[in-house]
């Protein structure tokens, strides 16, 4: 056994950077929780926590209005219809939650994370002498050729979307403070203008707008979705705690006594065994 | 079938008082989101989505004060663990975050809703006369008469919680202000002199601390597992960002070649069929 | 450190009684894999991973029965719905059934567990020579008394449940042939017989009939929703499997452009800052 | 409001070809289901639900031998650990099996999926007149040059996987009786000779095996992802039933008192506000 792995091992599994636990310390990313509390605010402390180091008061107001404009969107999106039905199912308001945040995956709640790529690569071609505004017409040309939507452009719902104007006027006035390069917001709205050039206005949506505030950030394309979970977490929350308010037991899709429609096989017969 | 359902039925089976949403407008309760990025916090949007209505500077602040204690306890803990794990997978950081969120169960994250049914139940009955002290006294008997932990007390690893103190001053202030009642402070405070007359000591923990806050808030019980479950989605997200940078793939418990222990039948030949 | 815990302790932490894991060896309960595959049918696994032995024939039959007639019961469950609406959204199959599987909770997978509980009581009572009936009229009475539902007694859709007679004459036969007690069968109609003295029919429903078929098996209450939840993984499954080949894209509850209700506040302006 | 959506576009939104539900009527593919019931083996239910047919006894024989083979491989794997950690954190066994499920993503339990994609592309190019060796090797030394795994092959644990000659077994059992092609067979073969070829051996694993039951099944990779978390919701179960039986509270990954390694930010104070 002298040679095989030692407890010093299994610790070191689960080392992290993020806290720091002995018996009456609690410490994050170096700071005694208790000089902390009362003293950073929540968003500076998702920041702290996220990626190690204290934000400036630049980047906690842009993160800060970023995760305002996407806490909800309503009980017909399928994150939020999950959380409602699941509160209603007899399991806590944590697993009400968890399924809400489960599905805001690659399609539901992922094209903020597509989009930070999509505008990098935009940020980072550019850089290399390219005219912004051919590349991203090249770009849209290409989601265009493969038929696939464009990430963070174009809704269902809203021809303009209400977020645009005011989060993008709060990246203008940090480009404008030097605080921020605007490279991001100049790529998004070189998009913008690109699919305006086609048959149908494909406007820019949240996950559009936010990219373009996390990009600024410099926050990776992965941990712009995780801020995407993190804020939509809070309508998750508060539809969760307004159905298990309702005394509904056991909701489903449609009320009660409509049923599901059927298109499979007619009655048949098993005649096996 | 003019007796039956109607698609206006399916509507109202989905109905919010939280969110409205029309082309080109979504509202949370009541106020326009845009008139709300880049002036309400994120904290006071909480508040706003899960109550309905706007917080004073003090509801705001104590909640605040709260969430940022929550945040993180490290990856000893299931939650963050699982989360650890999950992001090793091959999942989204959605998935990973719900992992973790969903453990957040009646013994993991729910220590702090039981407190505050605890601790309602004793400012309800000082209210009607009693002295706070001796239902205090009654109320720990009666746990250990079952045997059962006193919810938002004792710690296995810290003898005095560094959060402790810290949150409640910021709830004494509010007290002295008269913002809040000190109702909520009086019998947590209380219980914990019950519980030191004990042969060892059993500290206020975090749920205790934080029932305290969210008691003094009026806000109910289950609510305040949700709150706890949003503080902690920070900690779980930053932790499952950190290991899905890692580059480890499939992390289980154990580093390998460490296997998991076998207590279980020895070798045995299958003779059926 | 020579007091603290040793890496043997790790592993020991983890260890399990069910699989035996070396380089080139798995064991199921004692058993080679290799000597299952092929000889040993699925149910009898099932039956051999959650109670170490391997099944009669008789136990392996009833397990079989029950298990199949749980599969499934329409989308509009909100376990089918959540799991659909997750294919959706960009995430696993993997995902789409953990969403599904998670809400099989107190209230929408658990009424077989606790119907084993509730049988297990009068089975109880009656071996102390009490009459089954008089047990069973005021068991049903008290629940009345609580305005609480009988578990595993009455159907929103079904008047009679086509699985009932099917269930229990496999139960019959078993008791007829010695293989098992009838002690729950019993207990479970002199619940229905109880219920049909009152005002409107409460009839049997699926978890009741699996909750006998489980309590002759000895199968524990927890272990008998673990079943259940087995089961209908199979029709969550099928369900995410056809919603995910449909092709569409962030499903929600209603079709577009149908919107949730809204009772809220009417539209007001924010004010702060 | 003429031209809007009706209700009946809400049920039809719902619609499915699996399960028809009526007042005492439930319906399996077209099968009532009182004629399934002690009648049809789960796996072939199983089969039943998921592709709409009923199998043969060689689908079905092939379908069970693979979902036996691959029920379990201990608590070292992440999804058996992170039920096993949720069922002691005060949720149902509902929401342990969640847990686990939810894990089986594309690094954990999509590998089988990968590698009947894989298979598939081996057995259309070779269907063209290609040999079918020098495609493997041409697949295989793609995946070196890119330094990817090959998907279904190589284990950390076994050096040659005790289910792998079993299952092939009977795989090759099928190809003789002329059930299936063995075309899937023979290109998983392919593949493993060519990988023999480098410098140290990756043998066939659980994925690579069952991928060529799933190929020779024809059975879409998707689904054959879908198949394996059934196959390993068994042990997922059996592993939190037992851990929720232990008694154990909010186990983490370390018995305590271990506790997490720390590679983060020494103690600093926090001088902001």
């Amino acid at each position: 056994m002298s040679e095989g792995p030692t407890v010093d091992d299994t610790t070191a599994w689960w080392s992290t950077a993020i806290t720091r636990i002995a018996p009456g310390e609690i410490e994050l990313r170096g700071y005694p929780i208790e000089q902390l509390i009362g003293k950073l605010d929540f968003v500076s402390t998702v920041w702290l926590l996220t990626t190690g180091g204290l934000p400036t008061a630049t980047q906690s107001r842009l993160l800060e209005a970023a995760l305002v404009a996407s806490v909800d969107h309503g009980p017909q999106a399928p994150s939020i219809a999950s959380a409602r039905m699941a509160a209603t199912c007899g399991v806590g308001l944590n697993s009400a939650v968890a399924n809400g945040v489960n599905v805001l995956g690659d399609t539901h709640g992922g094209a903020g994370q597509q989009c930070v790529t999509l505008l990098s690569e935009l940020v980072a071609t550019a850089a290399q002498g390219r005219d912004l505004g051919e590349v991203a017409d090249e770009a849209v040309a290409g989601y265009r050729a493969r038929k696939a939507f464009v990430p963070g452009f174009g809704h269902r719902f809203h021809p303009r979307d209400p977020r645009r104007d005011v989060l993008l006027g709060l990246v203008e006035e940090a480009v404008e403070a030097g605080e921020v390069s605007g490279d991001y917001l100049r790529a998004g709205l070189a998009v913008e203008s690109a699919l305006a050039k086609g048959r149908r206005a494909v406007p820019m949506n949240i996950d559009g707008v936010t990219a373009i505030v996390y990009g600024e950030l410099g926050v990776e394309p992965e941990l712009a979705r995780g801020f995407f979970v993190l804020a939509r977490s809070v309508g998750i929350l508060a539809h969760a705690w307004e159905e298990s308010r309702s005394g509904r037991r056991v909701k489903g899709p449609l009320p009660p006594p409509l049923l599901a429609g059927y298109t499979g096989e007619p009655t048949r017969p098993f005649t096996g065994d």
